[in-house]
């Protein structure tokens, strides 16, 4: 079983309540506060801290951005998620470092080289998660009146993706020399250039940093959408998911094995980790207070600021005393499908469903670290999932209780690693390192030869 | 006197010659290699390492990277420089981190952030060198034939600097409450849109990332055409320059400051830093024999291969065994100033002029600690600077003899510090922190108000 930690440099992680539960961290801007997190994640034999990002604070929710900065919710603060991810590296050995960054606000070569820069300073640590972001108000902060249409934005992603690939293998594995004597730095000819021209990007190359350890940092993706499904079924090593149940979980995580299968690619090659919000107590009793006292805490209008931003829809025009009507959703799919599923099967008013929302995407992790452990174990055992994405109730507190109480668990059962597999991050997930030019999908590129 | 160390994530900080030194540490890649070496500057008590980036391996000489390469001449091989500062930031505390990003090839929103970012990640530290590019291989990387020309650049840098310092200003300083008992996160109508319309950029704001420890971070300069002077007589609050001599010092230092009295600025608000290459040693004959081991190990083509990318002339056009002949400069004026008084002063040939160019900017900094502390004490005191760009002849040998013998010397001499001025990089450096709308240049800015 693998378990990344979802992390947000900003108030929220998983649970909107989290940043005023009592005795939460909120030193935020500071280095250190994201070191502890990274050595704690370690500790606990993590594979990887999944630092997310947005690029706007959203103002979905009646066309304003109070209701995100007032109550704290999901997108009220964003630092860097690489310069984050950096400070972790130098904190921690072992722990893989995943962010988010989106093809549609930047170019290929300056992603690749931060990930290379990355995947070196850590030694083989760096994941990116690929999103094409949906926000209006990203858009505008990029130039654009509006994002592009969700087919446009996973064309260029899919370009995107072409470029940073032979970017990463325009050095071969051994062209870093660095023999004084000769003297010989780098043997240019085993350095060359991509010449990349295609619909969005036009890059010549190569890169001006060595290839990776890892060969290719490691490709993390959410797509929800039929496209999106496609994307992640092509490139991804990693997919972070929201099912509400097991059932829905199942039904993606065979979907998605088809998929990749379709793409000519082994499905074993793809991690599927679903985000939970464990609450754990040392009792069952324990669990279900922290758990009243967490949704106590979350205000209502936090929940629906961060759904409306999520659905990309202004739920301000729907009365908070009756039931989301269906919608059309431009947004993400994933988070409409799992709402649209509370909301028939409980019946929730408006209201009821930003407190709920905002407690994060599950509520069958609740109790002791023995009846947690059992429930992921099933979901593990019934083909839900390669593992979990966990979402820290608040921090360090819900880390700690993962850490302290419920990874003993998954170790006492066997289905969680007791020390780690090997150096880099494709040591803990079990994929191979990718020679030069085999590419994800069962592609494979030809560097542009000579005239480096 | 302020001190700063003009690092590169690469093969080449000061000299050519320095990868091959013997004992050189030559684990660029790795984070604890930077990490030591911002620690060893921190103990020499400096305001500030520069680490110097540029966005492709340079093909000007011959058209083609392999003189970069074979030699590890200067673009050979280049880090992120925003994650290398992150880096050395978790292992310091005072130590000031500027890096180069350019502005033809980001956007503001992006290089807004990360500095903003680094700049809470290290407490008040961060400084953003500001340069325009000026490689056609660099466009290239980046869907362009060709750079654009060089007054385009500056005007895009212009309107650059003031998309990035609206958004630095767009929260104002007491805007994050994180008052969990409220809940108030931050005050929404102290977070404000910037609504930038201009020629280059469209961008609504505001940031997602609180203002900045420093209000605004450090900016750095290097401008030598009449526009890069003004540009920084405008904006800088460190201008980075290679005068051959201590005239051409004394008139550049002038110049500068009249060009910020005319922007209606304090001169003494520019802190102007002449990058050197000391070579010390214990005796003026160890001095002299690490010169003449160091030049030893320059292989002429990787200076000029580096000359050729500066002035962005293909030098292998000319014979190696005549003078440099007067031509057209497009790239960067300071460096041909530099090169052709130097050719005419000594008569040298184009090959020995690479191995003087691969030596670094000045020869006037060889000898004992007294002897260089008296030559930068002449300096100093002559008016031709406010400090100095210390570039080590090799790492971390070449920043050690300055930690470990020139520094002592300076201080005993009164001229620089024995202990550090203040927490923030501002506070080394002596400058105000501005208050959000006080802009270089004596401008204001009034943020969009409302609408948060």
């Amino acid at each position: 079983m693998h378990l990344a930690a979802f992390f947000s440099a900003g108030p929220v992680s998983g649970h909107h309540g989290g940043w005023r539960y009592p005795g939460a961290d909120l030193s935020l801007l500071s280095s250190g506060y994201y070191q502890r997190i990274g050595r704690l994640l370690e500790q606990g034999r993590f594979d990887m801290v999944f630092c997310a990002d947005i690029l706007a604070v959203p103002d979905r929710y009646e066309g304003s951005r109070t209701s995100q900065l007032e109550y704290g919710s999901l997108g009220a603060l964003r630092l860097d998620p690489m310069l984050v991810l950096t400070a972790i590296a130098t904190a921690t050995d072992r722990l893989g470092l995943a962010c988010t960054v989106s093809t549609s606000y930047q170019d290929p070569f300056t992603v690749a080289r931060a990930f290379a820069t990355l995947d070196h300073l850590s030694a083989g640590r760096a994941a990116w998660n690929v999103v094409t972001s949906f926000q209006d108000a990203e858009a505008r902060n990029f130039g654009r009146e509006q994002q592009n249409p969700r087919e446009r934005r996973y064309d260029r992603a899919d370009e995107f993706l072409e470029v940073v690939c032979k970017l990463w293998d325009s050095w071969q594995d051994d062209a870093l020399v660095i023999d004084p004597r000769s003297p010989r730095f780098a043997d240019p000819a085993k350095v060359s250039a991509i010449d990349h021209d295609g619909e969005w990007f036009r890059v010549r190359g190569p890169l001006n940093v060595s290839r990776p350890p890892q060969g290719r940092p490691v490709l993390v993706q959410a797509g929800a959408s039929n496209r999106g499904k496609d994307f992640a079924a092509r490139w991804a090593d990693v997919v972070f998911t929201t099912p509400p149940t097991l059932e829905s979980g199942q039904a993606f995580y065979r979907e998605l094995r088809e998929r990749a299968a379709s793409f000519g690619r082994d499905p074993n090659a793809l991690k599927i980790l679903p985000g939970i919000v464990p609450v754990i107590g040392e009792t069952e009793a324990a669990a279900a207070e922290k758990q009243r006292l967490l949704a106590e805490l979350v205000h209502p209008l936090a929940g629906l600021s961060t759904l409306s931003y999520h659905l990309d829809i202004d739920l301000s025009e729907f009365p908070l005393d009756q039931p989301l009507p269906t919608v059309d959703v431009p947004g993400v799919h994933g988070h409409y499908l799992e709402v649209a599923e509370l909301t028939q099967r409980e019946g929730l008013t408006l209201e009821q469903l930003g407190k709920r929302y905002g407690s994060g995407p599950n509520s069958a992790f609740i109790g002791t670290a023995e009846q947690v452990a059992a429930t992921m174990a099933d979901w593990f055992a019934g083909e839900a999932c390669d593992g979990f994405m966990i979402q820290g109730t608040h921090a360090p507190g819900g880390y700690e209780d993962v850490v302290r109480l419920l990874v003993p668990e998954l170790t006492r059962l066997g289905i969680f690693r007791s020390e780690y597999d090997g150096p880099t991050l494709r040591d803990q997930l079990g994929i191979a390192r990718p020679a030069a030019g085999d590419w994800p999908g069962g592609r494979t590129f030809e560097p542009v030869s000579g005239a480096s």
